[in-house]
């Protein structure tokens, strides 16, 4: 087995990937756009989701919805539009969303009398009551359970949606911060606190097998601090992420929203005993933020990395000849190849497009992150024989053609646990426990990663930390057995330690 | 076999349908909100798709994917927003849907100085341009396609997007016409008009298609005249249903786009004489219409009647007990057999609601439209039977639980057939051909339906018959051979006939 080098040609998308070492988001950003997931769009902060990168999330989408179903949600579809007086009703919902809303203040345009061909908005067509593009949609769906919950016997209602959000981000990023994406919300409602908190932790253990079974990613499960909840929630568990450069990524989260939103939208039910009661609830999402998350946690110089049970194209065959004849023949192998693969439930594609030689297909396919490649030539088909190569390891090996669908499943179970194997072992040589702030500034400033240390508890604390060092507290470890110690800011006593860490 | 009569009791819902004779338009909304298919939402114009309606959506939708992949269309992701001057740069579509946009001019809000816990919009976070919420996505996407097309290797191009749209109607009817509704819209771009042409008329027959094989409807294949094209478009072909109040329905448009997108945007590809030249375009849509749709031509004054192959439950399975302990009994094996019909790929659900009596449940059932219904009691697990009960005809047999997976299988064809059968003939009788105004103005009036007449060609005629009679000519079938004539309206020489319907 050898490694690959990446050919030197000129044309190569993937040789003009900037490397990790000099300029992270650089390496970043050619990946999704030279890898073809994603292009930015004529509109400000918004992406162009492109046919591979839809794939990646239709993959995703698929599993999650399953999950969803088993876990006994069912989806449904509510409008895109919250009326400014629906946001307001919840008050620290309101604060925290206002000032990144989209605004719908008129319903129709004309066109301009003195200019031609020039449209205006119509002033005589303003809103009564603007409406604002949907940030979450708390306020609509519980306007609407207002008349879905009558009575205990309606309840849990678990619902959830998949949609578009906006939230207006000054500083955006494709998949990790956009003005609009894709998510999906979760909304339940509960006849009690102990079953909606349940539900809340319940929905944070499906992200978190999810982002173990299919993004080949270990989490980190906790509880924000009051600091970082969701505007609204009186408890906001989160999953979090060590990427390459050291910084974490909160790739879901689940809100316990108490009691708030069925108070300011009026929503109780008749309990067991005849009485009346406000509805308890949660809510819970992951969004297109999750691609970004798999390609800053798997990439390298070479391009993406994908996780074999997700990726679009599992395997590519790269046929192998030295004229156009023998090219038709190679290809005829190889599609014979890809439909036994393919009757094994495995996504493969054929490349035999002769206007490109198989050195800059091999680049190619590194950098779209593709898990398997085979190569097959010539001599290959005389020995029953093809060439495999994996992506994650850049290695590769000949192999017999027989028995081959069974060698790439095995393969690509390996490959998920290779890369989750190294994802947990980056993070867990990057994550330091301190007990000096000292130590904590300079851990951040040099190492990155997680921190752990005592913290007084206060937000008066937390923000300090932030203000003088960018690192936040990711969470409190819901794993995690409290142990007193002092505080490394303040010097006060601490109930716990946090897990700090610059994060996107 | 006999026929069910609904239960009189109050509490059923069911029993509060509005007869079709009676009030048409209220039996709809009737069957929409009643069937638990959809709600009306705060915002206006704008539905609450509820879960049940959702999952007929879903299942809509898995089809049509599939139909797309086949034909070999990728799904992709375009932004919400449409800068306004990109909908200027198409003069027709500028025209054709700037008096329904919902207009972004802001984004954030602030709180109320002047009135506590209120919020109001920012005056300083007025946008430069005004942002319009996507009423269709031509302007966004050919914008983009912009930079993806060099040469006419990259052609065909075949982007399907499943999104929500937003047209500000001004009188909403549920599924039908609403301010906002989820649909998908194919863009492609083709190098010669030839190939545009066939793409748009392949699109139309998938459409087709999947009218007949899924939604259980004849349609009527088309082109548009000019005044009922779509705004930017060289030809735009639909298909058309006739539903019960003898209105049609148009389900599904494909547009031949021509070169005028490209021309918009300048969007040029390199032949293969190395000569610069404008792409050509489609884009074809359905949407959540498919659902009102469906409805309207197949539900009766019980309630929903489901396509078989659509319905989100297939088989309801209701067990049937004199005492809870009996009950209990017949729900097990109730869940039995489900198991047994689920193995087969069946959709099947048990309602063993104590709560609620059998006759209520049948009623439900028949309301939700559920094809067929099982009610399992003790004398039938005696006697190895069920009693079994299709939706479409309200009629009731007791068969053997031997085979049964293999009946309902061969059932649910039979009653997709003879669904499709009823609505076929249906059109065939509501469709009338005329040879004189007089005719053709007490055919709309009193019988409704199709109507075939010659008509000269011309705007002014079409315009004038909507404004006399309100009927607009749906479309020019496609299978139609011309035949010259004499205008019904003007006496003109005529070349074709046209088929007329008053829609919605």
């Amino acid at each position: 087995m050898t490694a690959h080098s990446p050919n030197k040609n000129k044309a190569f998308e993937a040789s003009s990937i900037t490397p990790r070492q000099k300029d992270y988001a650089q390496w970043y950003n050619d990946l999704v756009l030279k890898s073809g997931l994603a292009d930015y769009s004529a509109v400000r902060g918004c992406m162009v989701i492109k046919p591979y990168g839809f794939a990646l999330w239709e993959n995703i989408q698929r599993q999650l919805d399953r999950m969803f179903k088993e876990t006994g949600h069912q989806n449904a579809y509510f409008p895109l539009f919250v009326p400014k007086s629906f946001l307001e009703k919840e008050e620290g919902h309101a604060e925290g969303f206002a000032k990144e809303c989209a605004v719908v203040t008129h319903y129709r345009l004309k066109t301009d009398p003195e200019r031609k061909g020039k449209l205006i908005v119509d002033p005589e067509a303003r809103l009564e009551e603007e409406l604002v593009v949907r940030p979450t949609s708390e306020a609509v769906i519980w306007n609407t359970f207002k008349s879905w919950i009558r009575s205990y016997r309606d309840l849990p209602l678990l619902i959830n949606q998949w949609a578009n959000i906006v939230r207006w981000e000054m500083r955006t990023r494709l998949f990790l911060r956009t003005t609009e994406f894709l998510w999906q919300e979760g909304h339940t409602a509960h006849a009690s606190r102990e079953e909606a908190v349940e539900e809340a932790r319940r929905m944070l253990q499906v992200y978190a097998d999810f982002a173990e079974q299919w993004l080949a990613l270990p989490v980190l499960k906790g509880v924000k601090t009051a600091a970082e909840r969701f505007a609204g929630a009186e408890d906001t568990y989160c999953i979090e992420v060590l990427v390459q450069d050291g910084k974490a990524i909160q790739a879901g989260t689940s809100h316990f929203l108490g009691q708030n939103f069925a108070k300011a939208f009026e929503v109780t039910f008749t309990n067991r005993s005849n009485q009346q009661e406000y509805v308890w609830a949660t809510s819970w999402g992951v969004s297109t933020r999750l691609i970004g998350t798999l390609i800053m946690a798997h990439g390298d110089d070479h391009g993406l990395i994908l996780p074999p049970r997700l990726a679009p194209v599992q395997v590519v065959i790269i046929p192998i000849a030295r004229s156009n004849d023998q090219l038709q023949q190679m290809a005829q192998a190889a599609r014979q190849l890809q439909a036994e693969l393919a009757a094994q439930d495995l996504r493969v594609m054929v490349d035999d497009d002769p206007q490109q030689k198989p050195g800059w297909k091999f680049t190619e396919y590194e950098l779209r992150g593709v898990p398997v490649r085979l190569a097959l030539g010539p001599r290959d088909l005389e020995n029953g024989t093809v060439e495999l190569a994996r992506r994650d390891t850049m290695t590769k090996e000949t192999v017999p053609l027989g028995g081959l669908p069974a060698r790439i499943k095995i393969l690509l179970d390996d490959i998920h646990r290779s890369l989750y194997a190294r994802a947990l072992q980056f993070r867990e040589q990057h994550t330091t426990y301190v007990t000096t702030y000292e130590a904590f500034k300079k851990v951040i400033e040099e190492k990155g990663g997680f921190v752990v240390a005592h913290w007084d508890g206060t937000t008066e604390t937390e923000l300090a930390i932030k203000e003088e060092t960018k690192a936040t507290i990711r969470c409190i470890p819901l794993d995690q057995q409290p142990v007193p110690g002092t505080c490394i800011y303040s010097g006060k006593p601490s109930q716990q330690q946090a897990w700090f860490a610059v994060a996107y």
